[in-house]
């Protein structure tokens, strides 16, 4: 049985995704203001042989119908939230092999400013980071921004321009071994191994040096989520890790066999871009106790609160909708085509069956060793390469994952048993730190040193 | 005698500011990309009672003459260099009542994002963060940020309506008390007290809600360093921390005063601005021994390396001037204005001073006593409120005034003697955590209560 990528889906906000389950008795989530919360929860993690932590991202607020409804606030739809990425170099500290993935948009960050960064985090952490790269559509955070929103195809080209220039600053500027250090000889750098980047491109332009040296992977492992085809092409070509959209085994074996030949269509090979989907776990000492327990979170979804996710995430408004239309006639931008799972119902069953599940792909129910052998079977039939975790409570779903399902899948060879200082990057491929020469970011190096060690 | 502010003046790269420093065999910079180096300097900080890590900031380099110069590699002159915001949550994660400033330009960061930025960095520290705002004039970064450089003038405008946008998102959007997390009655915010903020500016639109719940502070303490006189004037509206830059009493008296004056024209009162200054102290078991220790870190700067420096600085291409000029006909960018101290001198005087001391303010040598009479004097004669310490080697120079320089002056009662956890506000003026109601940025409050427990 193949060894899968185990990462932990969070945000630094109140509500992961089910709306209103922030008030639940066990929820510690309303201390994500609090640094010691997080690292309290990073080192549960690393403990439980966790691969990586994911932090999604995104500003702005439901609106819906020209407003933004007061459940929104008394329930904390997306707001208020913080920037995650400043977590992590608080969480590097107390973690060794802990990964971390966070989110910014290309469609609102400054590449060059977004590409020290990164780099930043890839110094700090060794070479624990990856990017999470993502295109807003949101017409709430144009107008927070005061910019013209962009259509979906404009948004992926300034995002594929903005990929390249990102590429250019980490791979093209210090050559591998520009870097010297040498005290004694007082030569910090060799100049003649460091080089200008000049990028014109249709959305960017910059000419000059990168201001950071070359860190640990240089590009950050390249993480994306896009599900409409354009957003698919592009996680094709650029892509590491690429997170899907499916409620069972049969939605994710077709997008998991359709990545993998979009990999290989695009010169990369099956195995160059590791496939996840969410995974949500509820345990008992029963299958029945499991639902029972699974039951309770529910009951804490606010409705209201939950259509208004909905809406913000898919620019659907359920409740203007017919409860009894087709799902499939319902419109909507060619960017949020999670919906495709409700293709098949009626707006009622598609509004019933979100509520309960909110944005969560899998959940899963029963005794550990039941939930262990699901995961088993979906991999074995699917033949995704790990999940990304969604708890409801948090810790406490960390912690039961941690404490009873794990040590069970490390039995079954599925979750590593030891620790391993390595990069992210080493983690997923068992192969270098740097991109591989097939990738694209790699076409944008001076020097082919470069591609030979990573080779 | 008055209580003063204790800063270290940071960088998140290998040169503070004597260019070629880095390579000296005490000098610690090169691990400036392990997290490990910095946690250590925050936790010797702390021990010192130091109030607060200031960390400056700008992206570029050295570019002269159409090109920037071996040496700018070769010496590390300000390039390579990272993101210091990132290094800040993991030292408040060891620290518990040291501050941190950070700077961020107007010119080149995106206003929203920014105050989301700050408003997660107050939460995440409970309140201790300070925002050095700068305004960046260099053309390396237009040019890498593909953007028009701005006139001097325009570019303050645009730090004016950048500071507006902000102080709306972190003083308007909330009110206070809107936060209410009340799991019983499941309600997280009151929708009746959170508001849209509405810009609309020369430089910057924003509609909309902000995404952080009010932090401890809201607006994070604003420093300032400009010296124009536009610099000034934007100071002396809204600075809470000005930096002030002289090489001695003398000059320092004069600033120190005018900033007070100014403050005091601007409705806000004499003290309502700390004024600082930079300090470097040498100390040794004697006067001599400081002296040779002094000479000794002098002979690593790297003469070309520090006009590089100085080029990027200031705009000024020492190597280009006539040695035998008067320096007060040199003509700068009004932004510029800390070549100010050379005004009475030649170019090769001004030169040969700038070679030893970097853009150093006062440096004082001599035993832990004498130097602590020294800046006894200084306060005394100046009426400044605190230092910006800058080493010449780190941590060792840390330590030096630490361990025997603070224990004097904690004797003399300019330094506190006990640890206490406040915010950055509280420690510098010993009133509330909020803007008071004389700062122009708590005119764009929706709700009088917070004026009433700030005053």
């Amino acid at each position: 049985m193949k060894r899968i990528l185990l990462g932990a889906f969070e945000i630094n906000q109140v509500n992961l995704t089910s709306q209103g389950l922030w008030a639940h008795p066990e929820q510690q989530t309303y201390r994500y203001k609090d640094l010691d919360y997080w690292l309290d929860l990073a080192r549960l993690l690393e403990r439980g042989y966790f691969d990586f932590l994911f932090l999604a991202d995104s500003y702005g607020y439901p609106h819906l119908r020209g407003e933004t409804p007061d459940v929104t606030f008394e329930q904390a739809v997306e707001v208020p939230n913080n920037d995650p990425m400043l977590l992590i170099p608080a969480l590097a500290s107390v973690t060794s092999d802990l990964h971390f993935a966070v989110t910014t948009s290309t469609t609102f960050e400054e590449p060059y400013a977004n590409a020290r960064r990164f780099a930043t985090l890839d110094h700090l952490t060794k070479g624990r980071i990856g990017w999470n790269v993502v295109t807003t559509s949101s017409a709430v955070v144009s107008e927070l921004f005061g910019r013209p929103q962009l259509a979906h195809d404009k948004r992926y080209a300034r995002a594929r321009d903005f990929l390249d220039l990102s590429y250019k600053l980490f791979e093209g500027s210090w050559e591998e071994g520009s870097v010297v250090v040498d005290k004694a000889a007082r030569l910090y750098a060799d100049p003649s191994r460091v080089h200008p980047i000049k990028h014109e491109g249709p959305y960017f332009t910059s000419h000059g040096y990168f201001d950071s040296e070359p860190s640990p992977q240089r590009t950050p492992v390249i993480v994306q989520a896009g599900t409409s085809s354009t957003g698919r092409a592009f996680a094709a070509a650029n892509a590491e890790i690429v997170f899907l959209h499916g409620k069972d085994s049969e939605m994710l074996r077709g997008q998991v066999s359709d990545i993998r030949t979009a990999a290989e269509s695009a010169g990369r090979g099956r195995d160059a871009i590791k496939a996840i989907s969410g995974l949500s776990v509820v345990t008992g000492p029963s299958r029945s106790a499991a639902d029972e327990k699974l039951e309770e979170y529910l009951e804490w979804v606010n409705p209201d609160a939950a259509r208004a996710y909905y809406a913000m995430m898919t620019g659907i408004d359920l409740a203007a909708l017919d409860p009894d239309a087709s799902f499939s006639t319902v419109s909507t931008d060619g960017g949020k085509s999670h919906v495709e799972r409700y293709r098949d119902t009626t707006v009622r069953e598609a509004s019933a069956d979100f509520l309960r599940r909110g944005m969560r792909e899998l959940i899963l129910v029963g005794t550990p060793a039941e939930v262990a052998d699901q995961i088993a079977g979906i991999v074995s039939d699917t033949d995704l390469d790990g999940f990304n975790y969604t708890p409801f409570v948090s810790p406490g779903s960390y912690a039961d994952l941690v404490d009873s399902v794990v040590p069970e899948l490390q039995r079954m060879g599925l979750v590593r048993t030891k620790h391993t200082r390595d990069t992210f990057r080493q983690r997923l491929f068992g192969a270098g730190s740097h991109l591989p020469g097939t990738h694209p970011g790699s076409l944008f190096r001076t020097d082919t040193r470069l591609a030979e060690t990573s080779a």
